[in-house]
């Protein structure tokens, strides 16, 4: 363990936790038990047994979101469990009470098995105004989340997914801009097959892009491949218009835009040279990102993002997530659709009027993106 | 609906909910979000998937509760759902912060089969510190309970059973004093078997109590009755040792004390009348008590205890709860023990020193509760 990495543990340590409960009522009183407990919460659970649909005016339902993980793909770390899990769920419960004021608290669990994991969350999502899912790997996340949907009558997204596919999109719409080239017309290459590369796939092809091509470990993902998932042959049907084969280098050949969402280090400043002129490269893996933005640079990038804070245009999906739900939370929305992505993507980048190659994308602390995006759900 | 119902819910349309989250740090700058958030949680994540005991220092685990009902039993409302429960358990979560600072928070279940109310449990409970089980009818709350406790290594108590429990024990051991008879020689009649009825029996009998009668719709609970559960038939081995039959009424011939945990109004003066003289009634229903306070004083009764807070001596099991569950975290204890249930029901008794027929019990705003409580847990 490094100084630095002790110094962050005793920093945690010291401050225990990094959320609690508060109380929005006093309870000083023998008045105050009788009226916020029993007897006159007999009252309301009354009331919210003949009308469970009044959840949301009388309780925590009304603000509230459970942040759910599995441990399965926490950070770029992998398979690490409930216990691993904790303290990143824990953070975006953080994230969600500071950006957007929406009270999240963490869940974290002791089973990676799809129907015990859907069966867990639908036994105890009535108390909840919505559910966030994070850090399930794929391709179970795909199920889970969609069963999920189809089950509850509040907003579940799992972020990994979709606020990353938002973020990337809003990015690329600014991207564009700055290289001065049609979205819709860019070529783009997405290095990475899970939850995120998925989702950014069939985001980016609904907002009318159509040239996409998608790699995995083993190459590109086209319709000659035999050894494809479910889900990664959905994307050969879908992606790949010119039916290129071969490597992430024969793919990235005349290609605008890169977008790794895979692992550190896989990309070189050669990778990007064969890529078009004015290229993207969102190199998105965290901490280490695929390439390094100077080694981008030095291949011909143009615009450069990634998935940290010490560099310019940091795409995270801290920026997506709060808004999403508060948007949901506050307008009674049930479900999270596709229309809500791409309105929230373009909300998004409408508040960098003027993109430049450093500045896509705003700051996660910018006041106006969550009121932005929440606006943006219906 | 009376003007006062109506008032009361107009007031919790007011509040929305009673508790919500609150930030224990600061996220303002790029800084705190590396800090608190990526990268730096990652050290965190790693440290807790190689050394999970180490959640208690650096996460929610160190001092949150979830507040778990199936809605089953709530109150005296009986089986009214998930949404009837959540007024109810967000009541306790704000009784937990208020009374012993701990994070809780309302889980309610959307199902009522014991297995998956027990797999849902397990699979959330990784991040808790404790499990505070709520309105589970009997008899599926004792299974559920049991096996929750040796499927987790985290408290996990049924406070219905315990809570109440243990405010009955201190109640009747300050009673006791009171009308000058020894506590262990009372004649104790328990009107009701279900959750609570079975729990006090218990544990009276594990305080050296020896002649107790418990009753039930059908009349006394005795090993010639052919129509018992099988924890009546266990309450008929180990209750009634001079093997009385018949009703209540029967039961109650030369009683020293009845406590009722049973239903409204199912005592009449005249079951008072037969008791033995200075007798103790602790009449719990909620929020009608088996008998009135001025019926039962004129039946010859001499301490009266009910669970309203508008009578003297109110027992009621927020007395309790809130110092097991801080004791148990503080001292990182895993099981409630017995022991610790007799220890904790003599820490309550002896904060009233000297008893009188009007002051058997603390109020549940003394500062002092929680903390004798949660000394006595070891």
């Amino acid at each position: 363990m490094t100084k630095k990495d002790t110094e962050i543990l005793k920093r945690f340590k010291s401050v225990g936790a990094r959320i609690e409960t508060k109380s929005r009522v006093k309870l000083k009183s023998k008045e105050d038990f009788a009226l916020f407990y029993t007897p006159g919460v007999g009252v309301v659970s009354k009331h919210l047994a003949a009308h469970p649909e009044d959840a949301r005016l009388y309780s925590i339902k009304r603000n509230s979101v459970a942040v759910i993980s599995d441990g399965s793909a926490v950070l770029g770390l992998g398979n690490i469990g409930p216990y691993g899990a904790l303290p990143v769920m824990e953070g975006k419960a953080l994230i969600f009470k500071e950006l957007a004021g929406i009270d999240a608290w963490p869940i974290v669990l002791d089973t990676q098995n799809t129907d015990e994991i859907v069966n867990a969350i639908i036994a105890i999502a009535s108390g909840w105004g919505g559910i966030n899912l994070e850090d399930f790997s794929a391709p179970r996340c795909f199920e889970i989340e969609q069963r999920l949907i189809e089950a509850l009558a509040i907003p579940v997204m799992h972020d990994d997914q979709h606020g990353t596919a938002v973020v990337v999109l809003a990015g690329l719409l600014n991207a564009a801009k700055v290289v001065k080239k049609q979205c819709k017309n860019l070529r783009v290459v997405i290095s990475g097959a899970g939850a995120a590369g998925v989702a950014i796939t069939k985001l980016l092809l609904s907002a009318g892009i159509q040239d996409i091509i998608v790699t995995d470990t083993k190459g590109i993902i086209n319709e000659g491949r035999t050894d494809l998932t479910d889900i990664k042959r959905e994307l050969a049907e879908i992606t790949n218009p010119r039916a290129v084969s071969g490597d992430l280098l024969d793919a990235l050949i005349d290609a605008d835009a890169f977008i790794g969402v895979s692992g550190p280090g896989s990309v070189t400043k050669d990778h990007i040279k064969v890529m078009a002129k004015k290229s993207i490269v969102f190199a998105l893996a965290n901490p280490i990102p695929e390439i390094l933005p100077e080694e981008a640079r030095a291949g011909g990038a143009m615009v450069i993002a990634t998935g940290r804070s010490d560099f310019p245009n940091q795409l995270n999906n801290s920026l997506v997530f709060p808004g999403i739900f508060r948007g949901a939370l506050d307008k009674g929305v049930q479900k999270i659709t596709n229309e809500t992505k791409l309105r929230a993507a373009k909300a998004l980048a409408a508040l960098i009027p003027n993109p430049t190659a450093t500045k896509i994308i705003p700051d996660n602390l910018d006041k106006r993106v969550v009121p932005a995006i929440a606006k943006a759900v219906r």
